[in-house]
């Protein structure tokens, strides 16, 4: 095989060599080159066209915020208020059906008092990993580096190399020692930003510039990230106890009368649902017990610029429902829902506009941002169940089939 | 809160509604209203504007691919020849040094001999679910409806209803009793096709005038799902037995050479980093054996019109790392791949130009892209993994700092 | 370390050098070495002296049993009749409250109508692996030894090699490739026997005598067993499918006369119980969703020489509730029960004794000791829960805490 | 179905009605029912004979074990010293060639260096929960409970109800909101008891006079237990983080000259089994890596009465192998291994003398059995790995076939 490279600068000629290059191929088809790609120069190396999705916005939803801030020292989020309106959802995707069942399921939360949401967990962690000659000195390197966290504060603010992150702030660590292998699993909160970035700049200086130069016992190797990390892999740990993003649950209850009217179901067809479907989820290995919580937010992914790679563990998903007086209390858990105000995807065009309808662009705004996603989960999630519920689930199969769109 | 209704539909009046209703939300910036939506209007309701999302291009991938058709009646897969070659590869995404890595992984790949892949299996379920008095009841209708798929292959070959899909051919069933219900788990083939929709229609069409005319003791309900199928929720059963679209395997041997001057790291460091990133997933109850599979999947994913949902159960991963006589082995199961190259979001333009460009537009085709995917997410894999492996992981950091894009 | 030999022999001579070596370390505590420890002496090697537990016994459970064979040649479970009958069960257990406990979980069905067991599922698995140089060497071994099953049966069947056993028929293989590796599930029944002996010769005769010797790859290693074999290990895959043992379920239909009466508590206590219990399973990552299954389980095998070491797997449990018309339904799956009646520790006195209590020992009665042992488990599931479900779990607290036995 | 009362009490005339009425049932076998019975009489009742399992011994076991002791006031373990030793395992089992196999890794061991033993952390959990109208007062409740704490540990020391446990000290609590649910994970130490009646009871008294007394929110239910609490279930929380009894690892170095010698084989059959048997495990959804770490857990709690139905969490194990210079190094980690030296099963005959033996009776020894069950356990999945890793298996074969005991 050729080893030509292939060139992967973005400037104009680069960019024209690699769309000459491939034009061949598209038998003609130059549109995904005919967009000014100079906005996204910084975006992607070797940038050759565009991706064009296109974005279904349903609104308002009605929805119960809480205004969150982290408290200082410790990094625990306090809640100084609560407010409540209609926002409006931008949703990227090419699945008919969808939006008008998002809209739907808003609705009928709408005509039952509104969504309310809570953020209850801040947290990005990467999970550095240091190998030893043996367990004995894996367990000793453990205790030792427990006991680490002030001074890798201090340390950290005293700006000991160039381009470390002052937005990733450390706040805890945790060690897990497996064989001769102490992972060390950092977590830092990162302002309005993801911070995958943040955070791996900053704990490649703890551990070339901290660990290995003061750890009473040296290790083999030391390994920025050994996998417990959680980057783009649901697992068990982070499904639990967050980590990896926001830990938000939204609930609303639904009364008698718009489950009726809006969802064309009762609350006994969802309450069953609800049981067949808990126990299906526990029976497959789920580690969810939802119905769809990834399109919500893969849709708000993509229209806002988030990382889509992360479709799959902010989707960890808990939903509950439970018969009450009057109606169905439902709530979605979402444990590591990863988004972005500032930083990355959020920054471009298209994206920065979408997060603006929402009221999210800009600093300050995650946590808001992390409510409506969730809330929209939860949307979407009381319309397929109910559609699911009924007699044959037969509204579900309308839905798939008179408006399935492309097929 | 008020409750006028959203408008919903697409012709240009009601989209132009939206995007007046909308525009002082967005301060001005109305780039994303500025697009021709007429191509898009069966795609989603409530349409009101586009994401544009830059694409990078790398290749060429020296891939072996095989060549694979469905046997009938049984619809297991044969490979009818294999073949190798060069294909680009169109990557929608906004994190920097995604794209220059995945290259790097595929240039040692390239320099090693290339990528050879395999699929394993093909089919996509939907789990519906009946609900009995007891389990008595639900034990005695598992044993009638497993007898039943030659008649409802029959069925549904004799066109009974409308609407049904010929592409969506029923291959096996299979039964799960958990307390008074048995969840039916049907296992499609679906051409092209991610084919959901398909199995939505057929499933329900067999539920209601196959199982519940014909089944000897009647349910008290019929789920059209009961959270079984894995649809958008990874699951232990699906991981282990695919099910939910194509299984997958890439592979590819290392060479010494191609390890140490293209990836910057040795053997040695590989295979340490494997033995720590194992036994770190199992650690934090991590179902993928993996680092970073969902970022591939996600690029191309959003390049090609996929469903974007599926970015976390396609990411399904089982990567295996051995040293061999001379090099390092290296694999990557996908245990679930739901690619298509016909029907939803892949019908679209930009989506068509991308598929076009590998090769993959159009029937025949969802073998082949289902291999190119699963061999970039092995190029993306061995990248990543040669960054970490590093002393310190000091690669892996600087692709994150240097060239970290966007910040 | 001086590494002078243990004796490992069970001739009188023997087992009293070990005693007399060791009886330094008792301080004159003898009881243990008092025992005739004849009848034990095939049971282990270095037997040097006896446990003694305590059994309780309680009954009547109020029992309906399936009566169930294999039908050949297929192995699957047929069903002949049901009966209806007391049975009164040994609990070896030390732990205070657990026998009452059980006995009022048994009452209070009695009084609602009694338990109906049935069984779903017979097979053990031993999983043997074949490492192959790449991938696709393994892919074609995979092709080629699913086609095998019909001459493996033809060639064990013709007795090819000494010591096969003849009650281990093999059924079925599956096979999962991952990286270099084949592994291969041979799914057998074994009669009364738990088997785990008796398929480890057959599939070590099959993989030397059969698959070495015709398959047209060689691979370069056979291992007989390869880990996807669940054996002694919980794992999704026995969980959701069995085959490690019986998959058995008990269900029972509890009155609310018996509820309130028996049980202490209300229909409304359980079912909050079952919503709050059943969601807690799911957040801790619990595979079972139970409360307290393996008590009993490893009461019953204690007692009647089962293999302990499985206690662990075959408690792998899923419990359902939910609210019927006049009472609430309650059901418990145990997916891989692995009992026997004949072979291993129920051969010896004692053990013997107590499986005869139960009209289980000897051949052709382990259906019908599956079926008991789930019932007893879904009985102490019933109190357990109704002692938890009251207000505050008073009736939880004053068993622990009043009959708490011993402390 | 007759409702006759069954006696329950254990005076000499109720244990001889029950005999008297199970007697026709055993076909003239008594010997069940001719032990004295007086020592067992609060150890279950309607105790009405005994289960006598045969006990090998092997030994020694060299291991250099950690004396460990609870820091206050936070009770964190700390290591005073440490001591090397040779220990004899008495192991309650029926399973041929177990015992001769676990002294063939012993062996190897010894000759190798011996083990050393860690424990990383002791806590036992009782995880109440909290049910609430709606998540806001869940969420509420929880910000509240998490700083109550030290309050909590005050009231616990003043002695507010009778019978609190004072070994039980309550360490830290965890919560957990999902949907209107606030689990609250108790943390305790329990001196040398495996404490679960201790923490019932302190956890009930603390639900019933603190938090139900002072709590902001009043909550609908409290349930002293809502299955998040890893009780007798394995579980990912308990098998990553511990929680469930003692943390504890083992290892050991082998040397090439022991492997070959002792165990009949080489480092590099051993390191290719250990990557053929990792994967297996995570194809099938195990979350144990090990081989047969349950077989000798169960016989060493057999022998010691330690509660057999906590045989399935002690064992969730996480097994390595890695080649080093001039050997391969393996460990076995157990995430929550619930051994006691007092109360309970501990306290009655036969047990007392098996703990005796390793001399582990009494308060203050928990911690040295903690670390000899584990290395134990360490040497039976070496000697099966070696078994298992011979070409072919062979070794295993021949363990289950000429030594295999009882058929």
């Amino acid at each position: 095989m050729e080893l030509r490279r292939w060139p992967r600068k973005n400037d104009p000629d680069s960019i024209r060599a690699r769309q000459e290059e491939l034009a061949p191929r598209l038998d003609g088809e130059r549109e995904v080159f005919e967009h000014d790609l100079t906005p996204f120069a910084k975006a992607t190396e070797a940038i050759t066209g565009v991706a064009l999705v296109p974005v279904a916005v349903v609104g308002p939803l009605d929805v119960e915020l809480g205004d969150y801030a982290l408290e200082e020292p410790d990094g625990r989020l306090v809640e100084r208020g609560r407010g409540r309106e209609g926002v409006y959802v931008p949703l990227a995707n090419t699945e008919g059906g969808l939006s008008i069942s998002l809209y739907r399921g808003a609705r009928a939360v709408g005509e039952s008092g509104g969504f309310r949401t809570y953020v209850l967990k801040d947290r990005i962690t990467r999970a550095s990993a240091f190998l030893f000659a043996d367990v004995g000195e894996a367990v000793a390197f453990a205790r030792w580096i427990e006991a680490q966290v002030p001074e890798m504060q201090a340390w950290l603010a005293s700006d000991p190399v160039a381009n470390l992150s002052r937005h990733a702030r450390l706040r805890e660590l945790e060690t897990h020692v497996v064989g001769p292998v102490c992972h060390v699993m950092y977590a830092y909160t990162t302002g309005d930003a993801c911070g995958m970035n943040m955070i791996t700049r900053n704990s490649y200086a703890l551990n070339q510039g901290f660990v290995l130069e003061r750890a009473p016992i040296r290790p083999q190797r030391a390994m920025l990230e050994g996998n417990m990390g959680g980057d783009k892999k649901p697992s068990a740990r982070y499904f639990e106890r967050g980590g990896h993003g926001k830990t938000v649950v939204a609930e609303a209850t639904l009364s008698e009368e718009a489950v009726r009217r809006v969802l064309k179901t009762s609350i006994d067809d969802l309450a069953e649902l609800a049981f067949v479907g808990t126990h299906g989820a526990v029976a497959s290995g789920m580690q969810s017990v939802a119905f769809t919580p990834a399109t919500a937010i893969a849709a708000l992914f993509t229209a806002t610029g988030q990382d889509i790679g992360m479709v799959g563990t902010s989707s960890m998903a808990h939903g509950t429902a439970r018969r009450v007086d009057g109606g169905l209390h439902v709530s979605m858990r979402l444990a590591s829902l990863e988004v972005a105000t500032v930083g990355g995807g959020t920054t471009l065009p298209y994206a920065r506009s979408w997060l603006r309808l929402m009221g999210c662009d800009g600093p300050g705004k995650v946590y808001r941002l992390a409510q409506i996603v969730t809330a929209a989960t939860l949307s979407l999630e009381i319309s397929a169940s109910a559609a699911m519920a009924t007699a044959g689930s037969e509204n579900f199969y309308r839905a798939h089939f008179e408006r399935g769109g492309l097929r």
